[in-house]
């Protein structure tokens, strides 16, 4: 392995690799740029001294012109493609077609662009008046040019390899289309992510979490690794065939393990929300693919930061191996970090202030604080897209409780219209890219190859993971969930973003070309496929939440005065063990009860007792979780005015409403570990109970409901009745 | 007059007078960015054959990584600075501190952050490794460098003034938030225009549109020339003086005259409506403003744009002016007509499909046609903002109609948050560039100068076109209104990116620093002085509207059975009169009964009769208002499947609802105009009218609230009740 060689100056021009700072971002000039052509075309004209000057500047300025012009048509075609997507996706909506997503739809359409861009329009010569300067020296970001006595300052965008020089002839509208592959990690994933975390379903979430966390970190190292060692094989039999006519190192097999690792199965989690599939099942999938998203850009960056020393760069070096798993350790945990905490100011920000009064103020306020955390985690080497996913986690999990009612709706529907733009557009391009990306490698052998191989690597990485986790598991998961999971493994806008980010080589862009078929194939036939699947493998669907919602409810209610009939007799020696609202008896029979290890189990009496409490307005009281001996601590933290005096009503509320996750574990552990102040406590919920019902329980509708379906915005609307009464 | 000097590339290094599309844009690359780092790492070390270009390569790298770690810290000093202005504001809401509006405050911030950055830390050298590179041709935009046989390609930033060739040594920090003036005018200016436009309140705009458009249009071109006259007197005595250190000629003067035309009244608008001071006069405060920028913008490009010929470029040449006027009405009426369309093309979108059933699909129609306005008017060479501001105003007027009750909140929300951000962040700009820009001209007579000249410019734009106005107004725009608007003459943000836009000249960088002392002083000082103001003046504040809107709702209904104790009896001798809902007695005693001329009662019967009818669901049937022989004409264009069939209720609801603008109109002239038809309508609705008050008044109400002040949200997702009905 030479890896010196993967970012060598291929004839990448697309993505030269050079630094990524100084390449000229392709898209945001087009937002940019129609500017001072008033001024300029005053320029142009001037005292007959300055005739030339004045002429040059009219070229320039009228090329400019130009070329300003189809930037804001290129982006008009983006934009009408997304409109005509939204219209189709309506009608299909409309008349109840699920075999295709918006997504595939954004695909197709993109395909047609792009075919009509590449055959359509004609090739005209290349604009770029190119001049060639000899120097000695290396290659500077800046360059100053004297041009007849005037400074001219250029930058440098990226090296052309020597046989690109005279093809100047492009086709403009191909180049325009071309967007920085940056684009897609710093603007279009972003929103995406962070819309992943913010909406994942929380109690069905962490009901789960082992499983969840096993399958996106084990699953997807294992999976890395088998696709890579197969691909391996593969690229050894194209050397035997003579089908290979370049460089393909084995880190560059496992680096494709990684990318196409990274599952997107956003066509059938929108199928499964249409149908009411079965939620454990959703919540699996989803969390699975969103953290494995994270697991994969960080592999990836691991893999690639692979640098054996010495000459020898094929054998395997142990140090350098262990570096790249520091480097994997510390970017993970770096970018968790950073999301986290910026999570738990925001927490802090809106729990200490009365900021929920100005929804308009805490909604950009939340807005920026996200930001921040992208550019934070940027500032510091870490991983932007990895900590706006744990920051999305975060901020749901405790700032979402201290926004007000419309904060809540307004922050989800700002991120879902963010996250939905961003989605159709990365998907569209995905189709555009297709006839428009100039250096795909097509090779049958190695497309092949790797179908075959996510297949095995989708397999090894469900089916053994899977029993190990049904060990433990006390409501396994079944046979057909496996399959169904199985089937699921999607590839979408991250195996893209990561596999179009670097296509200098040939072994990348064989990587590109072959990932960009895996999307299209698997969110066509497979996302095509799953109604079918469903019906096939006997999953459950049609499971009305709400109704479903309105069950829990009545046994919430039930919790709240302490008797449960529906419930399994309390456990008599884990007074932590987690339990959740359904019986045991719930018609998929998959539901665990004791799923959790003791280190889960710790950090959810953790969360519940000193997080939550610090965080939010909810949880007991830290007077009550602490030891008595740093009461006055407690009191400090939980800032007494916030918590007992101002706002009784709502802290009482909470306690009950907002953990719905662990519900049980409140009343489990507020019996256990709270003496004194703690059984009042309860004492007063039970004789209350009967008269909050109706508030909390829809609160407690909303929550559940609002996190991540389509049902978001009716039932965070809904709780704006009461507010609307007292402004008439 | 030599209009040629004016963009010649002058000192100016941030905004030198080249291709804007060339500018490597500061804001965004900042986003981007991280990229290959972790490519290039792995390229850093290599074959051994390659050191020395590996080492090259991990120097630039190096650079390049330190670099967006700067651009990430420099972009999160902006996003601290804004939350920090958001949790101060909320500080000052919530002591109901009323001297300082939000844009003051992170007006401050910035000159904070500025004078720290400015002072506090060390002017690093520059890190520009600069090459000189003589070549004899003009500058082209891209340039292709051969350094030891490998081709590097750069493009070209701008020009540099030979002086600073050797002054390198710059505050990096300094130059890293310095961004791309194009930035204000291509993304920060659409959302706030757009809002503003989206939120005109309507019915009190149109109520005095005539007015609007009087102070917008001829208000703003006599403050123009009055400033730039006073301005081109105060310029010569700059010169008797010895002031004037280069050139500064009278087109100049009138550019500075366009530029600082354009009012921002932003701080008092927003204690009008925290007090509820008069409708009236708040629309037409709101009203102008917001349409004064639009003729801001393009009045300064025609000025810009006048180059009279031959080389006497100071005489008067009546063809350039002409052509100036032809641009000035050219680029306008272009950019309406585009801004008019789109928003028509979404209004029809909207109406003809069943959209409104998936909100969110809605919501990113709406925000992606909006886009395409901006994208259309660049591309066909009118100015996006302008196409912006028109495109929000349509989107209110007939799409706001065809949105379900959902969407409408969420629209709303999105551009408020938008809106807010932009606005913040180009106030915080604002202070920050005081100490950061580095080429600041402080002239104190110019500056002296030009606050006397604006003072003269308003006081010549106000009491003349009031005066003449009243003439034509039954109800009078008094002289306590008159000196409020007087006063509320404050500059703001448009002001500002007009002025950065291009600091090339002496003249120009002269121009912008006494813009922003302009805007400092009016922000502040006028700003705080609103409330004293405002009851020295004796102007009607505590105005609640929720109960003149439920007195407007109880004669609305009065209006609905035909009868209206408190009306004027009908006017006998012009049925199209516009009516208002209020009485003549009403408190303010400005209601205006028959401002509007002829040509806006045209325009409101026509637009009630016809396109209301077309492109909402409300208005009188096309059958009924066209002649009965293009009966056929009118079934089709009124779609008969939507309007007749499917939602009877919904069209005969609106009808009444969707018009509240005209509402006297729509009974005025559906008993004059129509025979048959329209007769048994009114009855229908007569009879209907008890059945309905409740729902109708509802909306009403949340219309006219809805539309641009703080209780928007409550208001817009109290309609979702039935909804919500539906779901549960």
């Amino acid at each position: 392995m030479e890896p010196g060689d993967t970012a060598r100056p291929g004839p990448g021009r697309a993505v030269p690799a050079l630094p990524p700072r100084l390449l000229l971002l392709p898209l945001l000039p087009l937002l940019l740029g129609r500017g001072l052509r008033a001024t300029a075309a005053a320029s142009s004209s001037g005292a007959a001294a300055e005739d030339s000057s004045a002429m040059e500047e009219l070229a320039t300025e009228k090329e400019a012109e130009e070329s300003h012009r189809q930037d804001s048509v290129s982006l008009l075609t983006f934009i009408l493609l997304l409109t005509l997507t939204i219209l189709t996706i309506w009608l299909f909506k409309h008349r109840r077609v699920r075999f295709l997503h918006e997504t595939g739809l954004a695909m197709i359409y993109g395909l047609i662009v792009g075919v009509i861009l590449r055959y359509g329009t004609p090739a005209t010569s290349g604009r770029d008046k190119s001049l060639s300067c000899t120097q000695e020296d290396r290659a500077f970001s800046t360059l100053l040019v004297n041009v007849s006595g005037k400074f001219f300052e250029y930058t440098l965008k990226g090296e052309i390899s020597p046989g690109k020089i005279n093809n100047v002839e492009q086709n403009d509208m191909l180049r325009k289309v071309t967007f920085d592959p940056e684009v897609f990690f710093n603007i279009l994933l972003p929103p995406i992510i962070f819309h992943a975390g913010y909406s994942l379903k929380k109690r069905h979430f962490f009901r789960n979490l082992g499983s969840i966390l096993a399958y996106a970190f084990l699953g997807t190292a294992v999976s890395c690794f088998i696709i890579g060692n197969l691909m391996y094989g593969v690229v050894k039999l194209m050397k035997i065939v003579g089908q290979l006519s370049d460089k393909f190192y084995y880190t560059d097999c496992l680096f494709f393990g990684a990318i196409i690792s990274a599952t997107d199965p956003v066509t059938v989690l929108a199928i499964f929300n249409e149908l009411h599939a079965d939620v454990d099942l959703y919540a699996l999938l989803f969390g699975e693919s969103v953290l494995n998203d994270a697991v994969a850009i960080v592999l990836s960056s691991s893999i690639v930061a692979y640098q054996p020393a010495g000459l020898n760069t094929h054998a395997f070096d142990a140090a350098a191996f262990f570096k790249s798993v520091g480097i994997f350790l510390g970017i993970f945990s770096g970018s968790f970090t950073m999301g986290a905490v910026t999570g738990v100011v925001t927490a802090l920000v809106t729990k200490f202030t009365k900021l929920h009064c100005f929804p308009l103020l805490e909604t950009a306020l939340f807005f920026l604080m996200s930001w921040s955390t992208f550019l934070l985690a940027e500032a510091c080497g870490f991983t932007g897209v990895v900590a706006v996913l744990f920051c999305g986690i975060t901020q749901a999990h405790y700032t979402y409780n201290n926004l007000s009612v419309e904060s809540r709706s307004r922050t989800k529907q700002l991120f879902e219209v963010l996250h939905f733009l961003a989605e159709n557009f990365i998907f569209s391009y995905m189709g555009l890219a297709l006839f428009t990306f100039q250096k795909h490698v097509f090779s049958p052998i190695f497309i092949i190859g790797a179908f075959v191989a996510i297949f095995l690597g989708r397999a090894a990485h469900i089916y053994p993971l899977s029993f190990f986790l049904n060990l433990g598991r006390r409501h396994k998961i079944g046979w057909n969930f496996q399959h169904m999971m199985m089937f699921s493994g999607l590839r979408g806008a991250m195996a893209f973003a990561l596999a179009i980010r670097d296509t200098a080589t040939y072994a990348r862009q064989m990587m590109f070309t072959t990932t960009l078929l895996i999307v299209f194939f698997t969110v066509w036939v497979i996302g095509g496929g799953t109604t079918p699947m469903l019906s096939w493998l006997n999953i459950r669907v049609g499971v009305e939440e709400p109704s479903e919602e309105d069950q829990n409810e009545r046994r919430w209610q039930y919790f709240r005065v302490g008797v449960d009939p529906d419930q399994d007799p309390p456990p008599n020696n884990d007074s932590f063990q987690v339990l959740q609202g359904d019986g045991p008896d719930s018609a998929t029979g998959n539901r665990t009860k004791q799923e959790s290890a003791w280190i889960f189990r710790l950090w959810y009496s953790f969360d519940h007792n000193y997080l939550k409490p610090i965080l939010t307005h909810s949880g007991p009281p830290l007077t009550t979780t602490l030891p008595t001996w740093c009461g006055l601590l407690a009191r400090c933290l939980t800032s007494p005015q916030v918590y007992d005096n101002q706002e009784p009503l709502r802290e009482e509320d909470s306690d009950f409403i907002l953990t719905e996750g662990d519900l049980t574990l409140t009343y489990g552990d507020s019996t256990v570990t709270a003496n004194g102040s703690s059984g009042s406590h309860t004492a007063s919920t039970s004789l209350e109970g009967g008269r909050r019902t109706k508030s909390s329980s829809e609160e407690v509708l909303e929550r559940d409901l609002g996190m991540g379906d389509q049902k978001v915005s009716s039932w965070g609307t809904r709780l704006v009745f009461p507010l609307e009464d007292n402004n008439s």
